[in-house]
């Protein structure tokens, strides 16, 4: 009955998910504003039109949260939905295909910004409600709760869920916007890389300088900016900032042989990527430096003349913008503080360093052996016809551990993307066949659900 | 009698100057182009004005170069002119506290891009030159030949001076495009460092990642590139790259002790620069670290995202401008050919680099017991009524060393700019002083040369 509905309706489900990702919701960026609004909206009408109840926009100090609910019986477990849907800027716009709001179908797959995180995943949860409640079948109360700034950080959904703690009662968080292993190896992520990001900003000389009448004699800022984050790692790739790895879990050689078996290819890993050869940490291989080891990467460095041409110059300033993934039981606060403190040690008397925190989350882990997480590997096993694997991904969404501690509800991350979506990248893109499959999965989950927590 | 002339026609000698200043010549970047022609076309129509023949636009595979001429006796000695009507780009914009093309003359200062470099000492030799000429006082031919490309390498000046080898025979080249150490201490330039300019490219992985799924696993390109340019400097800020130093050469304690008599306050220097301290070549003093030791400094660095917010991306490609300042007897081609040898040896197997050489120039020493040296020497010290001193620049101009190896000249560098000019910097300026008195000192240094030369 559940298949037959969602059969009948596979194309409008298709078309309104096109529709929204046809609404450039960058929230990075002040000039989306309107855009950003313009989605909430939309969102707004397609939760209502699915037969959620008390369905609104809720004021933050940032972009909106969608709020819907459906309280079939106190009875019942309640499931709260989290999803996001703002997306992450769309540029360098000339390496895509086609262009990144307009999407298309191209071999079973749709290709846009956000196709994949979160507004096809996110979407996904709309239509099996929808789905549930037209064939009357849900078997959970329900509350949505869509956000506008996960890819800034979700910067006040902490104080929204705060402000709302009665209203967001529930039994459990249930979130897609992870991915898993392939389309014929399902997995399920249990754990979550934490996060802290920061910008810094070496200034030299008051103002730019001709190199050849200053060359040698004042410090280029970005010399010295690229000596100091080339310090922050050791010739084994192991971070340099003291203190970095005092809270790290080290996990049993059971654990990592665990982990092991999941199915992984070097090579066609290094072929994906056109890599000449892996990176990282000594000790570690590639599965685990990417989801149980802490990181510190460069997302974004400038300074100088970048313009056309050539222009001999020494600049006042350079900028980067770094970023460290953490893990258990690492804390954004304890290693935003560590860093701050390192890099200004590190500046030689001829800079002026600045160090600007910018936002964080914090890892976590999420049991295996709880009702949400058997629910979710039962339905998982009905769909896919095979138990889904539990992996720890490197990924940070920071409001799984403020879900926990704010409204004490773990988490279940039922993700159904994979690698190949290429999402924050250009050509981001999510396959028909997932979109689809999540709305046969989710429903699965809401029925075990109940069940075991009879 | 010539400064009776100058000073009847100072406000039109600066008027004219400002009108030029208002032309936006950016030879760097091609949206300037048409600019770049209308500034050879108003410096035509000056030089006709002030009384040249022949004059025209020589065409190049780049921009035109100004040529004209007045050939009053073949027994005199012939001065060729050189000086350039281009302009480094203005960004940036926002540091400006009048617009960069709008000149505006605030305490005896004109404000513009170009004010100094090098429009406004290029425009003192067209002044002079028709002070003479309207004054009967011409002592000399003159030949002049202002570029359009000086600021991106005077990349077809080799070629225009080897296609006009005959028409361009001459005694000397004289320039103004330097600067002296203070208004009532004019110095002459006797030392430029050469150039060699590059731009690297280091690829990591084929796209863009998410820094969540990837990192700790693959090659961050803006990592590895901070990396590598940090490793070009050793502890004692020696340059790394093997054989760089082979052909320096180094001059011996007396020549030392004479640069050093030169009068240079450091505390001056770094308040000026608001420095904590000044950085560079252990076992060299600032005035040496920028003149007489070759330089490696990176003029402009690129990567991942640079918008507002945060993007928690590892790019596939990172960026640097980088260049060199030579001194003698470096030559551009092998320290070109060495940087880019080590450079692609320096990197790891997990990223691909890729090394442009951009444009490069010799560097040169002007011998100062030379007829032109000498006759300069006296101009100055009848004006400003103290000797100049010869000093060694740390700025690059190629082609003092193309004019000597093409057309067997020497070069004399009368500059009248100062540092605090902020030459290629925000809110660059020249002094109305230095322009009046460049006008008034260079006819004397025609006199004096045709009386050394006969």
């Amino acid at each position: 009955m559940l298949n037959q509905y969602i059969n009948d309706n596979k194309d409008r489900f298709v078309d309104e998910l096109l529709d929204m990702l046809r609404i450039p919701s960058v929230s990075a960026d002040p000039k989306f504003k309107a855009d950003v609004m313009r989605n909430a909206e939309y969102l707004k009408a397609r939760l209502i039109e699915a037969g959620a109840d008390n369905v609104e926009l809720v004021e933050t100090a940032g972009n909106p949260v969608v709020y819907g609910e459906k309280l079939v019986d106190p009875n019942l477990p309640t499931v709260l939905v989290y999803g996001h849907y703002d997306v992450q800027p769309a540029d360098p716009y000339e390496l895509w295909t086609s262009p990144p709001f307009e999407p298309v179908i191209k071999d079973g797959k749709i290709y846009a910004r956000g196709a994949c995180d979160d507004k096809g995943q996110m979407y996904m949860h709309v239509k099996a409600f929808e789905t549930m409640v037209k064939t009357g079948t849900l078997a959970c109360n329900v509350k949505f709760m869509i956000e506008g700034e996960e890819e800034v950080g979700s910067v006040n959904l902490g104080a929204f869920v705060r402000e709302h703690k009665d209203r967001l009662q529930g039994d459990v968080i249930l979130i897609s916007d992870t991915g898993m292993l392939a389309n014929d190896t399902p997995s399920i992520t249990t754990g979550l890389r934490g996060l802290s990001y920061l910008e810094v900003e070496v200034t030299g000389p008051n103002r730019d300088l001709h190199s050849g009448l200053y060359g040698g004699a004042v410090a280029n800022p970005i010399n010295i900016l690229c000596q100091m984050i080339a310090s922050l790692h050791d010739e084994n790739n192991h971070i340099t900032i003291p203190g970095f790895y005092d809270n790290v879990q080290e996990l049993s050689q059971e654990e990592r042989a665990d982990m092991a078996r999941a199915p992984f290819d070097l090579e066609k890993y290094k072929k994906a990527l056109n890599l000449g050869d892996v990176h990282g940490e000594a000790g570690y291989v590639t599965m685990e430096r990417n989801s149980i080891r802490p990181t510190l990467d460069v997302n974004g460095i400038w300074g100088g003349y970048t313009g056309e041409g050539a222009k001999t110059v020494i600049p006042s300033k350079a900028y980067a913008k770094i970023s460290m993934r953490l893990v258990p039981n690492q804390t954004s606060e304890e290693i935003t503080e560590k860093f701050k403190k390192h890099f200004e040690s590190i500046a030689p008397k001829s800079v002026k360093v600045e160090v600007k925190p910018h936002h964080g989350g914090e890892p976590v882990v999420t049991p295996t052996d709880s009702p949400a997480y058997q629910a979710a590997a039962k339905a998982y096993e009905e769909t896919f016809g095979v138990k889904p694997i539990p992996v720890r991904s490197g990924g940070s969404i920071p409001i799984v551990a403020m879900f926990k501690s704010e409204l004490g509800l773990d988490s279940v991350l039922m993700g159904f993307g994979l690698d190949s979506d290429a999402i924050h990248s250009p050509n981001e893109s999510y396959g028909l066949f997932n979109f689809m499959k999540g709305i046969e999965t989710i429903p699965l989950f809401y029925k075990y659900f109940a069940e075991l927590k009879k």
